[in-house]
């Protein structure tokens, strides 16, 4: 091990490293499992594929994004996105704003440019420009939904909707994406329905007042640190003061369309089976050589959703 | 305006300048104010000075970080990194860490160099490496708190103290810094008294399950940016791989040995006072031009303590 490892914040993963595997089976007479040994102790089963007809591949210089959209939630809007994407729409255009501790967000520079200005709007081919917001979703059967026991103050139940942290409320009837790190929405002006994915955002800090207030369209599973490393911009709302500032979006493609050598293949825990309930248990309450006081509570957004590369 | 600042995510301080700013006093007639309009709206006593006996700088090649010690909270390790600090002990060592979405941490990258090794540990003059943990402090009554009233799944009780987000549990009779982003705290080993204060973390993701678990000593309140903005470590827990990824500290002074034309004068709101209070209301129920739902909720983290230069 590395020697300046040593002293440190503690972190389950590797404190499981130290300690050695438990077995999940084990855990009424030994310690119980940590996240690490749930991990470890998992059977492919418990693991699913991306859909690569709902996983779009945002590539930067530094590396490639990985969203996966969630059609269930902002059906319409999600439709558009790929619109956008097919005919190229993010292609060349750059990431405009990192707001420390909210957003990163990305699309046209010159989305608002007046005519005559050297630098015109990107053109839209058959996607729209706007669509009525899609805040929430009726509440429906077909919407899976793993409720976590926690208490929430943003919701009246929280869980997970396939690998996708969501809420609902049963008086509203209504469901929708909480707004956790990694979660993707639309970028809008004042008017509800004035979004339509030509802008995106990425949150970066704590934003749940987000919720209901704006369309969110899936999360970042992979390269999230491409976004969130970047430096703040330092006009308003953290918008980069100068062209040059901008990150330049390489391309956005949906993963069907990228050929199959180039995918980035990935599997994602289910959040439906035993395996994730124990993992949520060994997040909820920390018990090991670091954690003193285990502390009863998790909530919708500290939950790691493992990903791991496909075998 | 700015063109390219249309199409947004909404934020309530730059909704407010759209709206026009509403006096608090007219609330109940007009609309509710946005947080904008409380800081606009507020008088000299609502903002108080940082104490420079209590206050860190954190001097980068790219700006100052300025870290409010919280001595009520953890007494010794306060006194203990202030002395640490008097000896020089972090001049020219290094940002060593960044794990995205959870630490930044700093301190000495040969604290564990073995005898013989090309680099040595810096040395220590009159501080201590180790300390008793001071993971809460026993409630008193000199403890200020302005308790929020809204839920919280981690304790008991959240608020804040000072100006530090703090929670309590009045069944433990027991007080502590809550894990926000930008709490500073002490790293350590797997032992709870292994940690003096030597490296240090600064948070910049969802990590209160730290709390009861390691010593927090104070908050980030200026220059954030310059730590969450830093690229991610690619090692495990986010250390970075190669010497030269390292962040190296120019130097580490109390303000109070800063001669005063270099100091950083920062004012901060009080949060005792009735305009913290319709701060926090402002951002418990948003209701402008951009927030179509009023979600009726806030959690201790999710708060901005307002700083802005010392007049």
């Amino acid at each position: 091990m590395r020697t300046n490892l040593r002293r440190l914040v503690g972190v389950v993963a590797l404190a499981c490293l130290c300690t050695g595997a438990v077995s999940v089976a084990d855990a009424a007479t030994k310690k119980p499992p940590t996240m690490a040994d749930v991990i470890k102790e998992s059977k492919p089963s418990d693991w699913r594929t991306l859909d690569p007809a709902n996983t779009l591949y945002l590539d930067l210089a530094s590396g490639r994004v990985v969203i996966e959209l969630a059609p269930e939630f902002a059906p319409n809007h999600v439709a558009n996105i790929k619109a956008l994407v097919k005919e190229g729409y993010f292609d060349g255009l750059a990431i405009l704003r990192v707001q420390d501790n909210y957003v990163v967000q990305w699309g046209d520079p010159y989305a608002d440019a007046r005519s005559g200005e050297p630098n015109q709007p990107r053109q839209i081919k058959t996607a729209k420009r706007k669509l009525k917001a899609e805040f929430s979703v009726p509440l429906n059967d077909k919407l899976p939904f793993v409720r976590l026991p926690d208490p929430d103050g943003w919701a009246a139940q929280t869980g997970f909707s396939g690998d996708f942290p969501s809420a609902r409320d049963p008086k509203l009837r209504q469901a929708w994406l909480t707004h956790c790190y990694g979660t993707v929405g639309v970028g809008r002006d004042l008017d509800a329905d004035s979004g339509g994915g030509t802008e995106l955002y990425a949150v970066i800090g704590p934003a749940r007042w987000l919720e209901r207030n704006i369309t969110a369209v899936g999360r970042v599973v992979h390269g999230m640190e491409l976004l969130s490393g970047l430096p703040r911009g330092t006009a308003t709302m953290g918008f980069y003061d100068k062209p040059e500032q901008r990150v330049k979006i390489e391309r956005v493609r949906l993963a069907a369309d990228v050929p199959a050598a180039e995918r980035t293949n990935l599997e994602i825990m289910r959040t439906d089976m035993p395996t994730f309930t124990a993992l949520v248990e060994s997040r909820r309450n920390r018990i090991d050589d670091f954690y003193k006081v285990p502390l009863g509570h998790i909530d919708v957004c500290s939950v790691p959703i493992p990903v791991r590369p496909a075998k």
